[in-house]
């Protein structure tokens, strides 16, 4: 695989055709986004995988009238945890040891470590924190998405409050922060995808210190 | 390619053993960084690609002594837009114009709309924003490491004031907001390479709407 090619033909798609993702092309997707490394392991965030239409119309309403949303095959909301509990940070420790059959004493000092610093620590913070590890998986998702050749549309542009009720999020002690469309790009209806990508310069983006 | 092959073989290396990345892998890994998807196609990001032994030195310091730091090949730092500003956000809606040489009356009205939203913003909210964008980059630069059989670990246990005033940010407008060593896993001195990689199940991660 060349990976440069594939992330060249990823866009994000502005419409699409209403086809639907084989069942073994999202497994794979999910399993990316499973995979993606977050800060000390913790996970700090859950999908949803929306397939039913009514509330994929419910959802288009309260984002910006987006027609991926309801035309997309599978609709992923990304939710990250509104902060760092010790219930959550010891069941991921607890989890590890079980995983690797042993304790480490450096590992459990590290988890008392996060349990002294992270749940005291301002819930804003912690959320925007869990949120950049959601959007590791993310990208994840998106990569693993463009392999495969599906379309995929990154969406920030809706209403977290309402989206956030509308899929009884904060009862879980959820933030929804990004949405990922996963379907097929309609290239009649489609104005971004005869459009050249743009990008900035490599000097604009990267700058050596040898 | 299997993706999922590589994602698998990806893991945060906790020790590498000081090989140099041929600089065709680093340009992979850079291109991939570059054509990671941003809102609204910003960019709001810079990456710092450090060779340099004494500066690596100095930064290691600031990182909790992690010797990854010193002992990979190439230290990327993303270092994410303090906030967002008219001029930031001009300067992409009009490269994009000259990318595509013409411009678009819908294109234009959406320009507008960031110039009356973003830059009134609170800074610490575009920093946040600009971050996770910095994150999808960060996570195409991983995945392209992965695939050339290049090691990482994404880092963000160092002191963000320290490093920002070592390399500068600053004065440009820009804060830390994670690092990637680049090099290859020494599997004699790595505690974390023999063990198994975890992750919360399937059905912990992800819920499914029909």
């Amino acid at each position: 695989m060349e990976l440069l090619e594939k992330l060249n033909w990823r866009y994000a798609a502005k419409a699409m055709n209403g086809d639907v993702v084989p069942e073994e092309k999202i497994e794979v997707i999910l399993e990316a986004a499973s995979l993606a490394p977050t800060s000390s392991g913790l996970q700090p965030f859950e999908i949803l995988l929306i397939k039913n239409p009514e509330l994929k119309a419910k959802i288009r309403k309260i984002s910006w009238n987006q027609s991926v949303v309801t035309d997309c095959s599978h609709l992923l909301v990304f939710a990250a945890w509104d902060t760092y509990t010790p219930e959550r940070i010891n069941k991921m420790f607890d989890l590890t040891n079980e995983v690797r059959g042993q304790t480490f004493e450096g590992w459990e000092k590290y988890r008392q470590q996060l349990l002294s610093t992270y749940p005291q620590q301002d819930a804003e913070e912690n959320f925007h924190h869990a949120a950049k590890q959601a959007f590791i998986s993310l990208t994840h998702a998106m990569v693993a998405a463009a392999v495969e050749g599906v379309d995929t549309t990154p969406i920030e542009g809706f209403d977290p409050a309402a989206l956030d009720e509308l899929l009884e999020l904060k009862e879980k002690g959820l933030r929804s922060c990004v949405m990922l469309p996963l379907g097929y790009r309609d290239t009649e209806k489609d104005w971004l995808v005869k459009l050249p990508k743009v990008r900035k310069s490599r000097a604009d983006l990267v700058t050596v210190i040898e």
